[in-house]
């Protein structure tokens, strides 16, 4: 069975040492957040996460979630009980407004803890997660009277939130969907339609369910002009904030899936149901699109978290398991075999594994503070360059912690062979859950075209060329003999990355479909520039520290980000070169060929 | 719902065109597969793979195998009807000799069917491919008493049979293997033990069971030299054949695994069962050895399958879903949104998993017609020369069809968004069950370190050099205009995998970690070139037919041919630069850095 321990020192290294978080005092809330108050909360969440959710993890993947024949769903065996603890100790709100109940705290800190969640139960955390999205939309777009009404009981937990856009005809192209909202005399809507894929749509964890619902006022434009936000409670609060009447809104079915168990995806049926415009008629989509750097941010960080949970199964079965003996001779003669970790192949997939996660939990972390600084900053500029930052690394940070998050489970799992393959060891849940990574939150080739389609160009370039500027920068302020085994490879990948970006600007305006062909290729060769970059911070922080103590740490920083450079940059190559083919014989055949 | 139509016209044009089939007339068994009847056969194949197995895949999948308590094993339903239908019409022993009851057709033959019936039904497919596997090794290893009595009702299918390696604490390193036999007065032996992971060890399709257990006898060295093979029926036969008593083995368990719900996995247990040596006491392993090859040629045959039955339910749903418009503009005004498949980014994803499908399969049928050779031939060159070739591509088609056929069935799932990982798409059946074909029959990881540490240099580096002439040698004749887009890439890779090839002639004998460390790169690094070379075959042939007919089928093989090129091909670069970075960084750290 799994285990998992946080990896709180390794956040405290990259918040303390790397990002040094000491330098962003002047916003509101990072005062509260001095170094031994963050290791306290990581502390704590840190034994919540592998005490009381990490257990519950395989009975949520074995028991699902139930609908009951009146519509109400069960949620597996301990969740309630767990989610009870979670709100106890305000893990929801520590960086939503005290206003409203929450802690205030630096949004990065939240980044971290979802984190911690997500690798102990990803299923489970999603119930809150998705509260947290909701939450920060209903903030951005909501009346004074709606954050009033709704925000503190989604903040304390006792209501959740969840997010409805798809329909069974449309995912990935809202624009197309039919769910209908008509006005009635009292301002409010009544919504109808059926609503599919709703995580967390239905559960007994909590009293209430806020959903947000995307829908089309009658008359509305066609398209994605016409859609409107909707705020369609469960149960519908009286004058008094009181819950008094249940809404027309119920659980048709429960989907059953690959994984998340623990999760209800449900069918959403509604039927005449009664729900409030939030923001403005028909710019429900924009309203969605201003909280979705959030929400893509917070997928990445579940295929890193679940990628670090599969990491440390593999590692302890790596270093329990007897077979064979090491190809530069026995290092265990004592024993009947060696344990697998002395084995070079089985060292590939560990350091591999673990290259990816270190760097990607750099990526998420800088990209977090950014967040911060982008919501809190009271300087223009600043916060304008957080924003360009933001738009620019969500997409990759969704699509390559997911699809790395999913292949280094399929990885750690491979280490346990046939193993592997059985249920009771838990290494095929993590394959399972982390799949649907890849693909909720906007599927990865929508990710690599919001990269490539809408972000490289916007403003100008602006944030591309920031952030160009940036690594160049680095690379030439750290020539030393140490960082040279850094710097140079990671010069080479970025050289790759902006010839592949001057490519696209001279072969993609006369031809879009040599975009769309190199859009995937080019999100992964960013990922790779960036986690690069990403060691190369933290070699430096290893190299600034070193002598004053934990050596044996940040010695292995320094390996593991050698390795990085040795063994995962050198794909940049490949994927300039996929992106220099275009998409002539990609596009040839005519569909009637396949 | 995915359906399934198995590719009788690309095998044909592989044994008619590309390989030329009727160059080995000499060989027993060649004459009577003729153009006609070849087609017929495949043909017959291919009606009962899509309209009885496979619409019993899912079924399969959803009720799994159940074990009932006095020990039986019941299959889900409808796969008794099928297997009576699937020995009805000879399929298992199609290539088997004419003496034992089969039609003694071209081995090459049992290997296209397999892939078929694999698409239509892995888990189904296990149960005749085990037999298979148990009747090759009896054929070589068998007395001719053991050949007459368990042959024939294996290949007319009223027996099936197993293979017993795997016990709790060792699969990969079988000279840890506790199962023991003590030698009896009559000759026979009694075996004790416990063996798990054994498919198809239960089940109600046959009459009988033969299993082919490894064990230790009494007082048998340590390690691999101390093992030997047994066969052991579940029901003994008497004296006339006719089944007599019940054995004393049982299935203790059925493993709950990620997929192939539809095969038994089970633990049985021996307890005192009575079994008969097979092949010489203490040389067990050699004799699986032996068949070794043409198991893991089925594996990998495996992977193939299911990635094409993948590629084919992705093609289906990519023509149906509207979503979005074209890049280039909309190409379907009419309706509501254009169709997924005008999306490069979707295309890139067909062309990826159809572009290896297609060389994938040439390589198989190419390397099952040099197993004919090899088994089959009078001429002692030729059939070492088939041996080698046999050795040098078994693992690299092991290990590689079986990643990348995993990798093409979480491609073509994640084309369906969220569709794909609902359990009613059947697409993450397609994702589970290709899953186990990576581990199974040697981890891939093993299949890396079999090439690169035994088959490189054996006998001097025969074999490879032979490969590499004669690649080099299709390059040289084939540089005209038409076929520069394929020998010129493919000669770049053959140059990366020759670097790569002396590189660990120099720095492996040194240092042996330098090739456990590079093994799995330069698997998958053999891969492309062979499956390049594959392509480059594909086009000639292509190009010297398309004059003559089917001028559509015919381009598409030379855009497909040009996109492996241009796409694929290029990750050679990326492979050698990690092998030449050595085991270094990968083996630094100390164990407890983990």
């Amino acid at each position: 069975m799994p285990t998992y321990k946080a990896p709180v020192d390794d956040v405290l290294f990259l918040l303390n040492d790397v990002f040094r978080i000491d330098r962003y005092d002047n916003l509101p809330g990072f005062s509260d957040a001095s170094p031994d108050i963050v290791a306290a909360i990581l502390g704590e969440a840190a034994k919540f996460c592998e005490e009381v959710l990490q257990p519950l993890n395989r009975v949520g993947d074995v028991e699902g979630c139930v609908r009951q024949a009146d519509g109400s769903v069960t949620t597996p065996k301990g969740f309630k009980e767990a989610y009870e603890q979670l709100v106890a100790g305000g893990w929801i709100g520590i960086s939503a407004p005290a206003e409203y109940g929450g802690q205030g705290l630096p949004g990065t800190l939240t980044v971290v803890v979802n984190e911690f969640l997500a690798s102990a139960n990803m299923a489970f955390t999603m119930y809150p997660g998705l509260t947290q999205g909701a939450i920060a939309a209903i903030l951005i777009h909501g009346s004074a009277e709606q954050k009033a009404r709704y925000v503190p009981p989604m903040v304390a937990g006792t209501w959740t939130g969840t997010m409805n856009l798809t329909e069974p005809h449309c995912g990935t192209d809202l624009g197309l969907l039919r769910t209908k909202a008509v006005k009635q005399g009292d301002g409010s809507y009544k919504i109808t339609g059926t609503k599919i894929f709703i995580s967390a749509g239905e559960h007994d964890l909590a009293e209430n369910i806020v959903h947000l619902v995307l829908a089309r006022i009658e008359g509305a434009p066609a398209g994605t002009r016409g859609t409107s936000l909707f705020i369609v409670p469960k149960i519908l609060p009286g004058p008094d904030g009181a819950l008094a009447a249940r809404n027309a809104v119920t659980c048709g079915s429960i989907e059953e899936k690959m994984g998340i168990h623990g999760n209800s995806t449900c069918v959403l049926n509604y039927d005449g149901a009664v729900g409030w415009l939030i923001g403005e008629e028909n710019r429900g989509l924009q309203a969605m699109f201003t909280m979705m750097n959030e929400a893509r941010l917070g997928v990445g960080v579940q295929g890193l978290a679940v990628s670090e949970a599969a990491y440390q199964s593999a590692v302890v079965y790596a270093k329990e398991r007897l077979q064979g003996r090491a190809i530069s001779g026995a290092k265990f003669p004592d024993k009947p075999a060696d344990p697998i970790i002395v084995h070079p192949d089985v060292r590939r997939t560990l350091m591999t594994i673990r290259a990816i996660n270190e760097a990607g939990r750099a990526l998420v972390l800088w990209t977090a503070l950014k967040s911060d600084v982008a919501h809190r900053s009271q300087d223009d500029k600043e916060r304008q360059a957080a924003d360009d930052h933001m738009g620019l690394l969500t997409p990759v940070i969704k699509g390559v912690l997911t699809d790395q998050g999913f292949a280094n489970a399929v990885m750690a799992q491979q280490m346990y062979g046939g193993h592997g393959y059985i249920a009771e060891h838990g290494m095929d849940q993590f394959v399972r859950d982390s799949r649907i990574a890849m693909i909720y939150e906007g599927a990865n080739g929508i990710q690599a075209l919001d990269l490539v389609g809408r972000k490289l160009g916007k403003d100008g370039g602006r944030a591309v060329m920031a952030f160009f500027n940036e690594v160049q920068g680095f690379i030439k302020e750290n020539g030393d003999e140490a960082m040279k085994p850094y710097v140079a490879p990671l010069g080479e990948a970025l050289g790759h990355l902006q010839q592949a970006t001057m490519w696209f600007m001279q072969n993609a305006m006369a031809k879009p479909d040599n975009a769309g062909a190199g859009s995937y290729d080019y999100m992964h060769l960013f990922g790779l520039v960036a986690l690069g970059y990403m060691w190369a911070h933290m070699a430096k922080a290893a190299h600034g520290k070193i002598a004053s103590g934990d050596g044996e740490r940040l010695k292995a920083k320094l390996v593991t980000g050698r390795f990085f450079m040795e063994r995962l940059l050198p794909e940049t190559g490949a994927h300039l070169k996929r992106i220099q083919a275009g998409a002539a014989s990609m596009m040839e055949l005519p569909a009637e060929a396949f």
